[in-house]
């Protein structure tokens, strides 16, 4: 059985994200994440509860990131590299929080326990849950549409308020029949929702090699949404055809460096959904999509976290 | 024929809602609202547009409320009171906007045509449309729910950002099998939108007997929805059955005095939705909710416009 490293970074909830590209970005194979705030979406449902809160052992606040390199990559040499780019995550706007890390060795056992267990399905609206893929779940209503996913792999996993809100905000404007780019597609989650909503033509671009790859087997995990390009790309660089909707829930300031291919492709009347934002970027982003030509149409909110979807009106 | 006083109130968008209510109050057969922001959400629906923005006549800041008295209403008797009621509206942080008063005769079937023309079938999400009574609407693909309204005689047409927002919050906490109170009815539209989502057990309160009766009538509109028991009544006075979700989208200063009521009567992890906040009331109302005991779980926003989804965690 192959033996895996286990880093262990103890985090705060905003910075997870970002914690979990450094990791990729450093030959992680797989990341999981313990987030305070992923627990208060695995919600009563009315009929039970998918985790019982008080007997589940859970962090109440902050968060973990671990990620899993295999024995073959020598850990002195990343480490480096690692404690250097979270060193600069405050640059960017992210508490470090407790900024503890940690490794320790796992089996390939415990790796695949240690991120399952954080995993529950996961609703997000009357008309949609996540469900991890390893989950036997049936829905509970005529309504009620699944989504499959693998997430330890990559982000994305539906209790994370970003997700969360960005399928809400998707929902409100997908009516069929659209051309749309998801930009930063992580775990695919938001393009399989999108395509399941009737978005017909949807395009995924992750700088990630590996993000595509996991994106594309959660494709795979939700056979009736048929198949979904998705390349490696620098967020909208090079892009050319014009969209109804481009999404991105990415990082604040990654967003800002694409506002202006965003603003370039969407068509009149067309929308740009952007999420990842935590409130002390809010003002910032807002301002800098309003800049180009968009007008904000709706936020969506959750703790400290926002989606919005902006309009490029044309009277 | 019938003659009808057409009465127009031209003031902001934030006291629609109270003016409309203060015209009923006064003895109005109907109001009808013609708001600037009403505009916003009668979307393109990426095949065609509901309303050519261009070559409509809408008003483009502020809103109008024309309410409609039968000739064998004698005006003067009825005016003072009016201006009355209007004049106290800034001590309930409402700006009265332009505040002009005007009146004219009209016929019935000028009544009709006047508040006709401002309603629209309205997208809220992809599995919701409101749709007027009157208009002929097939949905556009099989996910499409159709509500029909009258929205002529009561509040909450869906193309106000309150309605809207607080549907989009409903669509994310019902399940199914829900029980719950629709504080200030009004159109109706909450609750049969509430029971079209699964909610089982709803029960409206409005304080005015005219809504209770016009969402009565609303509810038969949509007979796939069956039967919802509504009644006159203060708020959530002398209710003393617990409930899954308590919904109210009415003004701040009422939800105010009903937060007491609301956390006695929710149950353990279930929900108060709040809705018709104005952003000058947004700190005192979520203030005042999380007093009690409640915990914000969501917010949704349009323009200057939010509602709030709280819930009563208990751990």
């Amino acid at each position: 059985m192959m033996k895996w490293t286990e880093l262990k970074y103890e985090t705060s909830s905003e910075a997870v994200e970002a914690v979990a590209n450094i990791f990729m970005e450093a030959g992680a194979n797989g990341v999981a994440i313990e987030d305070a705030l992923d627990l208060e979406n695995y919600a009563d449902d009315g009929t039970g509860k998918y985790i019982d809160k008080e007997n589940f052992d859970f962090i109440k606040e902050g968060a973990y990131v671990m990620s899993y390199f295999p024995e073959t990559m020598y850990l002195p040499e990343i480490l480096p590299t690692i404690q250097h780019r979270l060193e600069e995550l405050p640059q960017f706007g992210l508490s470090l929080g407790a900024n503890r890390l940690t490794y320790q060795d796992v089996s390939e056992e415990d790796w695949a326990e240690a991120w399952k267990k954080y995993y529950k399905p996961t609703p997000i609206t009357r008309f949609l849950t996540i469900v991890p893929e390893w989950v036997d779940y049936e829905p509970k209503h005529e309504d009620e549409r699944i989504v499959r996913l693998d997430p330890g792999m990559a982000f994305g996993t539906g209790g994370h308020p970003t997700t969360r809100l960005t399928l809400q905000a998707l929902e409100t404007i997908i009516h069929g029949g659209e051309k749309m780019y998801d930009v930063g597609t992580g775990s695919g989650i938001l393009s399989i929702v999108s395509k399941m909503y009737g978005a017909t033509d949807i395009t995924g671009f992750d700088v990630d090699d590996v993000a595509v790859e996991r994106a594309q087997e959660n494709v795979a995990l939700n056979p009736e949404v048929g198949t979904i390009p998705m390349y490696p790309n620098d967020l909208l660089t090079g892009v050319e055809e014009p969209a109804d909707i481009i999404v991105a829930n990415i990082l604040a300031d990654i967003i800002l460096r694409m506002i202006e291919d965003a603003y370039r492709l969407v068509k009149d009347n067309g929308y740009f959904v952007v999420s990842g934002i935590i409130e002390s970027k809010k003002e910032e982003i807002v301002s800098a999509i309003e800049g180009v030509g968009f007008t904000l149409d709706q936020t969506f909110q959750q703790k400290d976290w926002y989606a919005f979807i902006f309009q490029k009106v044309v009277e």
